[in-house]
């Protein structure tokens, strides 16, 4: 048993929107992503979304009104909400969710969760 | 909605293994914690333990061996494994556990969750 270096894991990668899983919790992914530019509006409706920021900034865009989201910030978009998240410069993120969720909210659309 | 700035979190309040509750992400807590000496040996039959170390470091002291985890590293103890954090200096953590869970395994013992 070890701990998980997440600045190590994001290291050995530079694809965009496409998370890595770097360790399990209670039936959930653990996740680093690199990130830049704009994603896709999307929701999950059985799911919260979280997200850590580690590097950089993102900017979730909601209906409801966007959230910014900086360095050792932390933002968890209530389930069924839509959103879209984007970063201008590349970002560094931690994300959680239960395993087997689909990125974009669509399994025929979803990144594939690939494990480091 | 906003979001959740750790470090601004954590500089309300200065008590040592009295995490604070910051957020709610799929039935669990987000929170933040300053750690200072020793815990307690405790274990959670019923969940994993989510530590992310953002200041200092700490050991999670372990029968099956000690884990050091520092600033960016997260460490999961699995469900039923007996565990003793440690911290020489003062480390600051982010914990995510199901809503409720006593922090020592035991809701005699256990701090009182406390909302910031």
């Amino acid at each position: 048993m070890h701990a998980i270096n997440l600045a190590q894991m994001l290291s050995t990668f530079s694809e965009h929107w496409q998370p890595r899983v770097v360790g399990l919790f209670n039936g959930h992914d653990l996740m680093v992503a690199k990130v830049k530019g704009e994603f896709v509006w999307h929701k999950h409706e059985e799911t919260d979304d979280f997200f850590l920021v580690l590097q950089g900034r993102i900017t979730i865009r909601m209906k409801e009104g966007d959230v910014s989201v900086g360095p050792g910030e932390v933002f968890v978009v209530p389930r069924g909400v839509e959103h879209c998240p984007v970063a201008e410069e590349e970002a560094h993120i931690l994300l959680i969710e239960p395993s087997g969720t689909p990125n974009t909210g669509n399994v025929a659309t979803a990144a594939p969760r690939r494990v480091i």
